[in-house]
């Protein structure tokens, strides 16, 4: 099969990200939000907060991180932060879908997008460590903005937000740190946290 | 109002570009494509068909724009490409949608990000006539996923499809330019266009 096909196959078998549901809604709570617009949605992130990013970030990185960083859910699902079974078989399930999935990809194109994904996972570099907290911080406006109906619905406690958001990521910048604690304890106030 | 908050507010304001529908739906037919996922799916064309750019194209740049060339239809809502009426005011509704939304960041920081989407509009550098060939690319794909169903309910004719794709873009590449020009002919061979 010619490579451009190869290429139009992967479009089209991404696009169904656009049917990934994740637990937050959009901001108006008329519906769930997926995947696919959620990852539009943090590419937006990264390109007005860039200047919070830890120094030496090269955001055009960051940004296509964020592209990819879900893909894998066309076939492993969306795997919610405080579903604890769910998490111990995450990684299994998503490197699963990463190799069929990129399989897809012509020659080496695969591998090489792959490697966003794989970095993002690590977390170890400037631009995954801010692309991870983009992550973490959007669904907490999100949920804030809904009046926390989805922390309710599961009886989210205050201190597993706090820990979800500052673990891996740590926020860096003290501004997002602040601004984000702020959001919580805010949150907590109005009894939309256990 | 402290800088950061005014970035987090246009940020929950974009979050509404998750319910402006466009007309094409998504691969499986289930439901209406919405601009932000659009955009997303946008910038994985510009990823993995970046080599059938113009030579020495910024393929970052190029998802910059991306991201953004939706943002004004918060308030300007979706034009359709074969709605002649809608597009007659089509630049002034965006204008006026695009002076109200880039208002909410902090100084220069909405001139900034305008300027990309000036960039996408006026489509005269190498990132901006790429942008707008994926722009043009994407719903041809997934109109004939979806077997034409669009196309007829609009009951849109082939010279216009390829018209509109190659106008402005020129869909410059030779290989995008034949594989367009085959979907739009075996489009036209199943009936799907007049």
């Amino acid at each position: 099969m010619d490579r451009l096909e190869k290429q139009i196959d992967f479009l089209l078998e991404v696009d169904k990200l656009k049917n990934v549901l994740r637990r937050s809604s959009v901001t108006d709570g008329s519906r769930r939000e997926n995947s696919a617009e959620h990852s539009w949605h943090l590419c937006m992130f990264a390109l007005t907060l860039a200047e919070y990013a830890p120094e030496n970030t090269d955001v055009s990185h960051v940004i296509k991180m964020l592209l990819v960083h879900d893909l894998v859910e066309v076939y492993a699902g969306d795997t919610y932060l405080y579903d604890e079974e769910g998490n111990k078989t995450k990684a299994a399930r998503e490197n699963a879908a990463a190799d069929k999935l990129y399989a897809i990809l012509p020659d080496t194109q695969g591998d090489e997008m792959k490697k966003f994904w794989y970095e993002f996972e690590k977390c170890d570099t400037n631009e995954s460590l801010f692309a991870n907290a983009l992550d973490r911080l959007q669904p907490i406006l999100l949920n804030y903005t809904n009046e926390g109906s989805i922390w309710r619905e599961n009886h989210i406690k205050k201190q597993e937000v706090i820990d979800h958001a500052f673990r891996l990521t740590k926020l860096s910048h003290p501004k997002l740190r602040e601004f984000a604690l702020n959001i919580i304890e805010k949150a907590s106030q109005n009894g939309w946290l256990e």
